[in-house]
């Protein structure tokens, strides 16, 4: 028997496929990748947080920490964070939104690998984040 | 001593280059990148399973199902699947084809999490998938 | 405690935001995306070994087994290469420098898979790779 769960914090919808947000199994968790979706409201379809770079990473990031927590997990079990940009242009201001939210984090583990690359997203989203965690 | 082998299923041409189909190693599975080619036969060059989204997506996820038996997974025991797709307009497609093939596979644990982004792909193919596995 | 530690190379320069050239847990190590950037010299920005492909795609192999080397893991415990390019009239040629350099690594276990694809990257950088890697 599979250990395998499912994560699905509250503030997700349903998954628009059949494909979870996050999955552990063992001490390995999966996130997938995350946009900048507002928390869920039931019968309203997913919407952004807001049209900038700013408003979207922060919102992404912390829809990868809810998963994280559901799973158990915290920034400081994970060990890749993969961002997906659109724009080359973005990459000095994400880096900051990304340090200034780090920095409130209170971390006590070193921060996770990163690999950033520019592809195309659906029209609006402006960073898409997933991440892979290992659990003590 | 690594315990780490090579995947290569007998539907599976040797590797264009010093790369492994699969490798697992312990509990972990790792599938490399598969585009919708058909079985190979001997002495013809790799060739998709056609033109369409459709055929490319179900023969790319039987080529990605391949490798995970090979090294005594199935589709239950898959964390993270990566689609790479190259037009935003084929997303719905996709999922479409995705929820179907996955609705008959008989899953007994959770789905995979997913990320999906838009890249650039040599011509002619529309989609490419890799996974990331966890055994029990 | 977690044990996830930091791994950076003395070959690199401090990450230029909240994140890590590569971490190491356990048995997982993860390699941050490197690009073709030449030994960290104090008081200079990096800058790559060249504006070829070739200068890149070796450089950018090096970076990564620094960061492996660094976590006590070698090219023989890598399960994934991710390849980021640019152009897909570079593939041949990326393959090419691929087979040549893993042909003097002294392989003891099966290589690594791989997924390669076309992204968009900073000005002047034609190739981005990075590992994971499963120690015995």
């Amino acid at each position: 028997m599979s250990d395998k769960t499912a994560l699905t914090p509250s503030t997700h919808t349903t998954p628009p496929a059949a494909f979870s947000h996050g999955v552990r199994k063992g001490n390995i968790l999966q996130v997938a990748g995350q946009v900048g979706f507002l928390p869920a409201v039931e019968g309203q379809p997913p919407t952004p947080a807001g049209p900038t770079l700013r408003e979207q990473t922060l919102q992404t990031l912390e829809n990868v920490r809810a998963i994280l927590a559901e799973g158990g997990a915290s920034w400081d079990d994970v060990m890749m964070l993969r961002v997906y940009l659109t724009d080359t242009g973005h990459f000095a201001e994400m880096n900051e939104l990304y340090n200034a939210y780090f920095a409130e984090q209170d971390l006590q583990a070193p921060p996770a690998a990163r690999t950033t690359v520019y592809v195309g997203l659906p029209a609006g989203l402006l960073i898409e984040i997933d991440a892979l965690a290992v659990l003590d």
